[in-house]
């Protein structure tokens, strides 16, 4: 007869140790289950203050004392697929102490801390909503937050919002807007050796290339926060065969504008910089950017809580922040680990960004470590 | 049980009668046995004053009538893979008599005229040897010809050489050359929305592309025949995620240069075109072209014969006539059917083209109709 033993997780262990716990619980997006069961069961055994809810495998926890603001936390509990990279392993490299293994950054750091601090946080200068979701990792349609988003928004209102995705501990604010845009040029086939009863679909993209080459991005600055905005062909198609001058070729253009762009601005933009070119546009996919929204009262306590020891710096990347701009909800990135690590084989966490986050937040949330 | 009747051809039969007789001897490349047997039995059968060889699946056949030159006419037997249009059908379409079916255009209407003649042309001025090979709509190895060339090149002695490619019955000459280069960008990947860390190989094309969609090609006249140099990016790729900056990039350029050029000059001369370009360029195939020689006296009386009725233009194209060009002799394409209709969907001759064809080769090589 064989027993399954779920695992147990305490939330009053060390935090690397706390970490390494989460991490070891696999959970690639849909399997999320058995992690969610853990984080479930650690919240109702070890936090009366908070109210426990489970959608799915979504897990949310929330205090209920009457405050003037609220904070809301959240952090995913799936990783992309493995890469024989578990269980983690607990290393020192170059004089620095790490964890490594997948989730490691991306960000089960963030989870535990948030985990960790989810039970100690009872007396917080703000009422305190944690959700642990899955779905992160694939499909927007997919991540639960789309759901709750639409199904019980009443579970995600807040004044203010921290993802606790991988900042390398500092905080970022925002994020841009993404949209890809499929350009496709037309021609005429013809055998290669006879190019002049054709044209040449392929040689229609070069001014695209040249403009997006040339091309100088804007550089916002909101909340005194530097967005980059890049504009780039990141993926080109064309040809049939060796021998035939090409019909049809096609350059999938990427561009990450600023929080304070639309997308139907960005959109009106990319037209702007190929306009003139013979060619189609097709948008096959757009998500606004998010605001920083630090001269928020509930940013500007939570900045002044952290001090001046911690970085402030705009997010490149899309993130799920944007899904709070997008509810209204002003919102951060905030995380142990290195982002560029993320998704990458030696996916690893720093043990000293696991313990600054950590204590950063504790001082932000009037937590006296116990 | 079961008796297969091996296919009879009878080179007397009227010239459409045995185009249809052969194009519906199925032989798509690799499949031309049953075929090459029927051509050799009819050769062997009809025609005393041929010595006959079997060499694979190619039959060559020649008169020894001790004559001052050697002319060669050749054809291959196979045909790219059927599109459900076998067996032939003969039509009237816009008042035009036609052939329908694969291989009637490439190239069975010359295979069909040149058994005939091969049988009729006991008394021509010049010695004849007729080459019917396999394995010419593959890869240049497996070619009949380049075995033939290399181990029995005595076979294909002669001082001129007439391919039965299709040319609507009129004199294509030579054919020009053709050189694959792989050209490759690099860069440095980067995510898509920090690109500034990293560099597009997908952009460093834009010049590549600038550069050939401007290009004005060389038109040489050799022979008062006019060669067009076509040079184009035939297939371009590049890409590795939608939000990825791509570290590399490539672009297959095709050049198809005129016969006066060498591999070695062609191939400097895209160079030169894309000179001072942070490229990797790689040569991934080349074949030279074949100068049309119709200064040699044997095309001089060939074409005097077939009188001015009969088109004479370049060959834009590359055919095997430039692996005779290779052993040092000059040849021409001539043959019913448009080169445009070959390996489509519809491949048709008109019968016409093979009555004309017939007729003019008939008056060159002193055969009266029987």
């Amino acid at each position: 007869m064989h027993t399954a033993t779920a695992p147990v997780l305490d939330p009053s262990a060390d935090i690397v140790d706390l970490t390494a716990a989460i991490v070891d619980i696999e959970s690639v997006s849909g399997n999320e289950a058995m992690l969610a069961d853990a984080v479930e069961a650690a919240l109702r055994g070890h936090a009366e203050h908070l109210e426990v809810i489970r959608d799915g495998d979504t897990v949310i926890a929330r205090t209920h004392r009457g405050l003037d603001r609220r904070v809301l936390l959240a952090g995913h509990l799936d990783t992309v697929p493995l890469a024989g990279n578990l269980p983690s392993v607990r290393r020192t490299r170059e004089g620095r102490e790490e964890l490594a293994g997948r989730g490691t950054c991306d960000m089960k750091g963030g989870v535990a801390v948030f985990l960790k601090l989810a039970v100690e946080a009872d007396a917080a200068p703000v009422d305190l909503t944690w959700v642990f979701y899955d779905h992160e990792e694939v499909a927007a349609a997919d991540n639960s937050l789309t759901r709750l988003a639409a199904e019980r928004p009443e579970l995600l209102a807040a004044d203010f919002a921290i993802l606790g995705e991988p900042t390398s501990a500092g905080v970022e604010g925002g994020c841009k807007g993404t949209m890809k845009l499929e350009v496709t040029t037309r021609g005429i086939a013809a055998h290669s050796a006879r190019d002049w009863v054709g044209e040449n679909a392929i040689h229609h993209l070069a001014p695209v290339l040249e403009r997006l080459a040339a091309y100088e991005a804007r550089r916002a600055v909101i909340d005194a926060l530097e967005y980059r905005e890049c504009l780039n062909v990141v993926e080109i198609s064309g040809g049939i065969a060796g021998n035939v001058i090409p019909d049809r070729a096609s350059a999938l253009v990427n561009y990450r504008f600023a929080p304070d762009t639309s997308v139907e601005q960005a959109e009106a933009h990319v037209r702007e910089v190929l306009t003139g070119l013979d060619l189609e546009i097709t948008i096959t996919d757009s998500s606004p950017g998010a605001l920083p929204g630090l001269g928020d009262p509930a940013a500007r306590d939570f900045l002044a809580a952290l001090g001046e020891g911690v970085s402030v710096a705009a997010k490149q990347g899309w993130t799920d922040v944007a899904r709070f701009a997008a509810l209204g909800t002003p919102a951060v990135n905030f995380g142990p680990g290195d982002a560029l690590l993320a998704h990458t084989d030696d996916e690893h966490v720093p043990l000293e960004d696991l313990r600054r986050s950590l204590e950063a937040l504790r001082r932000w949330l009037a937590v006296t470590p116990r």
